[in-house]
């Protein structure tokens, strides 16, 4: 297959409200500081550091619902800024997804495919959680808070919408993912090959592909910087929230093997959770000489 | 007391030869980036990057010989470039803090305290380890390789050193603590009270005093950024080594403490080890559009 070298932004957003989970700002700034230095643009969203705001609101039914859809437009005014060709995202709650999704879409007049690569289908309601983290999919497929979806000039095609690693889901998720025909490949079925995802974008004719990566895909045992684990607590934490089952080199081989078949040209790292960040930044606060 | 509101120099030093441990150079860089900005003057010890120089070779039975006095003599000149009153030392190995305490000691008349809070006593000679962040403490006593002794000035007074966490040494080093006659207080007496510390501060009338702060004597289940957490190994991971027992707010007590007693004027935070860091920086180099 061919390879299209375009240009690539680097979208750095540090989105919490999302997930409500204040830790996602400190941790996304730390992926951002972890990557090699870009060779092409970067933007960086503003996002209001936790604490500084007023407290979050609930507005139809989505937590900071305003703050929220101020950073999905400032998102999506910084990518179409530079009309890249490619866009990697670095969140942040899974939210940060919708601009690049979004402008992916219409770039390619509606034909990328989308790899959800996610322990959670989020395509959630604001009937079913407050948490904008979890509807995400659901806007870019043209449902949910109306002015979200507005920020989605073209629906991904469910048809181009395959999930890697889902094994659990709801009731009500599940009246979703029947209704628009949601492709899934389990933890199981990935963990042994990438045959199921190969064969989706062969079947689908997808030569331009985005890929969601949520880290909580990847077993909580095997890559620490996720919220599961969370310093104090265990197995009961976040109890009935599915957990991710993959292993990180399952998601690395996959990601091989689909860039040979299709050009990637979209990739988010999203709910990255560094608790050692977090605990050492609190740890520093307390010590003398360093506020010096 | 009187508080001595002087000059703070914050000493970068990613040093990670004096353990052997490659990870040590982004974990230090890590804490940096960590920290509030600096109020002060600033400087970076430059320290080649893991996997960039030639093999680590053990030269008068210290690994890494010529790159670590290298690296104490840079830290020394840029320390005394700035004639600080006092330094705040971002680690790297525990061997960073030699410049540092040398340069207080001599500023404060050879009257400083030191408050060496380890799991480990830090007073190895090569004869018994080849690791350079083993002997820090001997070498600041005045014994150990010339080449570094010879970058202490004024060797510190025995009288005016103290442990605090430190539960268990070997026979050699039980030697050195008790011809030198260094005071110490278990982890089990800090536990409880800061009074043996403040006690010996009295009696030594010790004004200025420098903290060597070493994580690894913080229990590695309450604090994860340590040696000892390395994804993937257990309890049998450095058997025999140690392990800190001390929770991180035993020390943040302490440290209170002693502040009311006395001026701290210097502070290294040592041997911190990011694993989040470490495992994120591996994923993120295998992933798509990273290197663009």
């Amino acid at each position: 297959m061919t390879t299209t070298n375009g240009k690539t932004l680097r979208l750095h957003m540090p989105q919490w409200q999302g997930g409500n989970l204040e830790e996602y700002h400190l941790s996304s700034r730390l992926l951002s500081w972890l990557l090699p230095l870009a060779q092409g643009p970067e933007e960086t969203v503003t996002v209001p550091p936790p604490g500084d705001g007023p407290a979050l609101d609930i507005e139809d039914g989505i937590l900071a619902k305003q703050a929220l859809l101020a950073q999905a437009r400032a998102a999506r005014a910084a990518v179409e800024r530079h009309q890249p060709d490619k866009v990697l995202t670095i969140g942040g709650d899974c939210l940060v997804d919708l601009a690049p999704i979004a402008y992916l879409n219409k770039r390619y007049s509606g034909n990328i495919g989308v790899l959800w690569i996610d322990a959670h289908p989020d395509v959630q309601t604001p009937e079913e959680t407050p948490h904008g983290h979890a509807q995400v999919l659901g806007m870019l497929l043209g449902e949910g808070d109306p002015d979200f979806v507005a920020e989605v000039d073209v629906p991904l095609d469910p048809a181009r919408v395959m999930y890697a690693g889902l094994d659990e889901w709801s009731p009500a998720e599940n009246e979703f993912l029947v209704r628009m025909g949601l492709r899934s490949a389990g933890s199981g079925e990935v963990a042994e090959s990438s045959s199921t995802v190969l064969q989706w974008l062969e079947r689908q004719g997808i030569e331009q592909l985005a890929v969601h990566f949520d880290v909580d895909v990847i077993r909580p045992q095997s890559f620490r910087p996720i919220l599961f684990n969370k310093p104090g607590t265990g197995t009961d934490f976040l109890k009935g929230v599915p957990r991710g089952r993959l292993e990180p080199e399952h998601v690395l081989r996959l990601l091989d093997d689909v860039a040979g078949a299709c050009n990637i040209v979209g990739l988010a790292i999203t709910e990255y959770m560094s608790w050692d960040a977090v605990q050492t930044q609190r740890l520093l606060r307390r010590l003398p000489l360093v506020g010096n």
